[in-house]
Parts: structure tokens; C-alpha cells; sequence
């Protein structure tokens, strides 16, 4: 980040008309992005939303409520401006891209082996990278893969270690039964790479191609100094990777929302990242991050617009 | 509200692209705005943010970081979308009014004797009430009053009880001295009408102009089936009174967010409010619940612009 263009934003919000302090959390947002845009009075005008979406092999052990062809049909719905997030992407002037990665050849059943090829880790990845406008300004990925909470369950328990139990969730609305057999399928992916400690490598193993799509974007947006907004469960997973592949990976980055599905906080308690937005949302698809763009926005919408004490003639405190 | 509009809004949504459940509150919200609004598949197009002023004569106390002369000053502000809320309404679509009821001629002292006389309690009733766009499809009652918070604090404490601490926070800052100066406020004047049952009388013996029109614009709001998003601390004694003075007379209300100032949760307890957003804001100006008109908008943006499973394609769970 730009210190320079944080210690003009941090003395541009001394101005402004409003007690020290007195917007809160927005006022931190507000020089943190400035400090990514290397800008002191940015304005958020160019959001994308990029959704990836992967199948999965576990998905035959019965893991998910719904079948593994609704992640193309999806697809079909996202690139018809059907689903959830087009909405919030259209509330809040944000473009919506679409990666499908390969959905005809599911990833293996990562119980069995490991879930990638490194060369189908390495597509996935610069599928990420490559997804990426360098002409965004705020930056979300979600993603679509029917399977996809119980990959990210076992890639946190690979690298956070715990139980299967308090990373695995209802994801889409499993039900009792398929919560067991996606637990045991946790426990089992996890413990067939134990003691593995590289964190590229656990990806490759237990990840889903768009998980390993929404690493290499995120990791695209911090080389184009592009500010990101964290969604839920699958997207703090592949976040994740990159915070233990490398401290401050993800200092360009923001927790959007707390997710419903259950090891969602802690998994934001390992990336150290305090969520915007605590509404319930369990879905996916960048839906989450996306509301919070509209709190993002009114942060620089208050920073870079509001009249300075001077200018409005109003006494300071 | 309308039981049709929210049964066949339920309907809709089980049939939206998604988990049933998944987009969480969000869902809630739809099922909420589309009772009060009529109508199954509504979207937000007109919201309106009014902002009230008044002064206080509490603040020759030593009550405030701020002199009185900041309400007027701010009021001018606002009135050439220089404040906060200004950018925030902007950003979601949201037309400003500004109300200034008789700056030049505060409150009584509330500690010595009654705030407002009766006819004054009325005409600022009034003002709120004919404030509220019957057009609007959304409202935001915002304030501005040097020393509001402590005229906040003295109704919540005579209306619910408890210590004057538990009610009394640093508003725009004030220091130590003054916040013990505030504090000592609130105990007398809520002493002074100690048994006072009457929330109106209440609000009459210890309100301000700004905090009784915001009173007014929420019942007049009611009246016209706009449903409401409360705002921080003052908004929230305002609700308060009507709360205490008819049950369910804040059904058509949300709380838009927790404020930093002290009292805040325990007030949105008293109303039995969950606030949609926690991010540290303590402005008032109802810059909490501007922001909060992003999360409704995109709770019926998703509710009634989604693609159902049949026009999508898509296989149910």
C-alpha cells in the first residue's frame, strides 16, 4: 500500500465534517483503500464480481443436497442475470464475470487421491489470474461448484488442523445422513495428507478447480493493486491458502460478511479478518461479498465527498 | 401489513434460484417490505432520508464537545450535500430533506422544567409528520442537535429505568468532565418526572423538537404503509416513545444498525430490534440507516429480480 497516499486520506478525514471517529469502521475502510488505490480521495466507480465455477468428485460419496448438473445450470443462470449476486452486482454497478472450469471432467474424489493434476492446479490458478480486469477498482470472486463447502472443509482442516466436525457445514442444506458421509469424507481427504504443510499442495490435493480459480485472482488483484472483498466459507478457503502460503497475502483484502455455514467463522478467525456484514447469508456464488460493496461504496462516498469543516463553515470540535 | 402480499412472497421465494434459507435475512426482509408495501415482487425506487435539527437548552450544562452553533451550521451543510448522509442517500438512491425546527429557539433546560410546552410538542410532531413524502417507498428519519444525545439518554432512562450511566455515551466526544456533567443531567431531569407514565408527556418533559418530529415522521411513515429504518441512538429513543406508547407501533420499522454511543444496545433491546449492520458509526444525522438502504435494496433486488428454478433451468434441491 502507499503510505502516502494513507497519511493524505488520514488528514483529508480529519476535515471532514463529523466528530473524530464518528463513522466508524467505514473511516478505516476508507484509508485502507485509499492506500491500495494510491489514492487519497478515491472513488469506487469499477467493481467486478467474478464467479468460478468447478465440479467435484466427492460429490458421488453423496456429500451435497443437490446434484453436481446444477453447477452448469447455474452457470446458465449467472450468464442469464438470474442469480442472487447478478442482483446485488446490479445494485451496486458492479460487472459480473463468468469462468465455467472444465464441469464435464469433475476433479477426482480428492478421499481417494489427490483432487488435481499440478497442471490442472496450474490452469485453474491462471484462470483465476487471467479472470481478473486490471481496470476494476474493487474486486470480489464467488464461485459455483455443487460440492464445493466440502473441499474447502478439507482444506481447512489440512492447514488449521481441529476436527472435521467444526469446519464441516450444511453447505446447500445436507441433511443429517449426507452430513455424516461429507464429515467422513473431511476426515478422511484430510488424513490421507497429513503432515503435508505446503499450503499450494493441500489445494491441489483437496481443493475444486474454482477454488483454485478464486486464489490466483485474488492473488491477480493484489499485483494489479485491485482492493478485494472476501465472500464466504469457499472464498475464506482459498484465501486461506495464500494468507498461509505467504503472511499479508491478504492485507489488500476485506472479510465481506460472516457466513451461516458453520466453520465459516472460524476460518475468518484464521485469516484475521473481522466480517463487514453478519446477515445470515449461506449461498455462495460472491453473494455475500457483493452486498458489502454498497458498504464499501459509502465509505469512499463519505471520505472523498463530504464537504471538510472549512468548506462548510462549520466549527470544529 | 398485507397478508397476501407476504404469502405469495413466500411463495415466490421458494421458487427463487437458491437453497431455501440461503440468503438469510435477506429473505426476511423481502417477506417484511413486501407486507407493509402491498405488493409481492416490490423493488425500492424512492427512498427518502429527512433530516430534523432542533436545539437543546441542556447544552449551557457543558453537555456537548460541540456549541449549540453547530446545528445551524450543520443544517447548511446538509442543505448543500456536504455531510455525510448526504453521500450515503446519494449512493443508494435516496432524496435528502432537511427540516431545522426553530434553531434560534431551543429547548428549556430539561433538569429545571418541561423541555417543550404543549403546543410545542405538537407543531414539532407536526413538522415530522409533514415531512414524510407520501411517494416514498422507504424511510430514514436523521437528526441533527448539539446536546441531542443527552435529551436521548433522559428518555430512555424515564422510560425504561436503570442507572443514568447505562443510557448516557460521548455523543459527538465529549470528554470525561462533560460526560459526568451529561450523566448528572439525565439523573435530574429523568428524577424530576419521576412516575411520569405518559411517553408522549415524556417525550414532551425532556425531548427535543428534532427527536418529536422523528416521532411524527415514523407514525406518519406507518400511515402510509412506507415501511422505516430506524437509525442510531436518538432516532432509537424517538421509536421508543411510540414503542411505550402502543405495541407494535414499529412493526413497519428495522433497525438499520448498532451505533458505538453507549445506551445504543440496550435501546434496540427495549424495542426488541436486531440492527442489519454493526460498524461502529455514532454520526446520527441518519447516516446507519443510509447505509442500511443498500442491504434492503438488495434483499428485493434479489427477492423480485431472481430467476426461479422452472425460468432458469434450474434442478430443485
Amino acid at each position: 500500500p502507499d503510505d502516502a497516499a494513507i497519511a493524505a486520506a488520514r488528514a483529508r478525514d480529519a476535515q471532514l465534517t463529523k466528530p473524530s471517529g464518528a463513522l466508524g469502521r467505514l473511516e478505516e475502510l476508507a484509508l485502507w483503500y485509499a492506500g491500495w488505490r494510491g489514492d487519497a480521495r478515491p472513488r469506487i466507480a469499477r467493481p467486478q464480481v467474478a464467479v468460478f465455477a468447478g465440479n467435484h468428485g466427492v460429490v458421488a460419496r453423496g456429500v451435497s443436497a443437490f446434484p453436481a448438473a446444477v453447477t452448469a445450470q447455474m452457470v446458465g443462470n449467472f450468464e442469464a442475470s438470474g442469480a442472487a449476486v447478478n442482483q446485488l452486482a446490479a445494485c451496486f454497478g458492479a460487472r459480473v464475470t463468468v469462468r465455467a472450469l472444465d464441469l464435464d471432467r469433475p476433479t477426482a474424489d480428492f478421499v481417494e487421491g489427490p483432487a488435481m493434476s499440478e497442471e490442472e492446479l496450474v490452469a485453474a490458478l491462471v484462470t483465476g489470474w487471467e479472470a481478473v480486469d486490471p481496470e476494476a477498482d474493487l474486486f470480489v470472486a464467488g464461485e459455483m461448484g455443487i460440492g464445493n463447502t466440502c473441499s474447502a472443509a478439507a482444506i481447512a482442516l489440512a492447514l488449521e488442523g481441529g476436527e472435521a466436525a467444526d469446519w464441516t457445514g450444511r453447505g446447500t442444506g445436507v441433511d443429517a445422513a449426507g452430513l455424516a458421509r461429507k464429515t467422513e469424507a473431511v476426515a478422511q481427504g484430510a488424513a490421507r495428507i497429513a503432515g503435508e504443510a505446503d499450503p499450494l499442495e493441500v489445494l491441489r490435493q483437496l481443493g475444486g478447480r474454482e477454488v483454485a480459480a478464486m486464489a490466483g485472482a485474488i492473488l491477480a488483484a493484489r499485483q494489479h493493486r485491485i482492493p478485494v472483498i472476501l465472500d464466504g466459507f469457499i472464498c475464506s478457503a482459498a484465501a486461506l491458502v495464500l494468507h498461509r502460503a505467504a503472511p499479508g497475502a491478504l492485507d489488500h483484502a476485506v472479510a465481506g460478511h460472516l457466513s451461516a455455514e458453520g466453520g465459516h467463522r472460524r476460518l475468518l478467525d484464521a485469516l484475521g479478518k473481522a466480517p463487514l456484514l453478519s446477515l445470515g447469508l449461506r449461498l455462495g456464488e460472491g453473494s455475500g461479498a457483493a452486498l458489502a460493496i454498497g458498504v464499501l461504496k459509502g465509505a469512499l462516498a463519505c471520505h472523498s465527498g463530504m464537504a471538510t469543516f472549512e468548506e462548510a463553515g462549520v466549527s470544529g470540535g
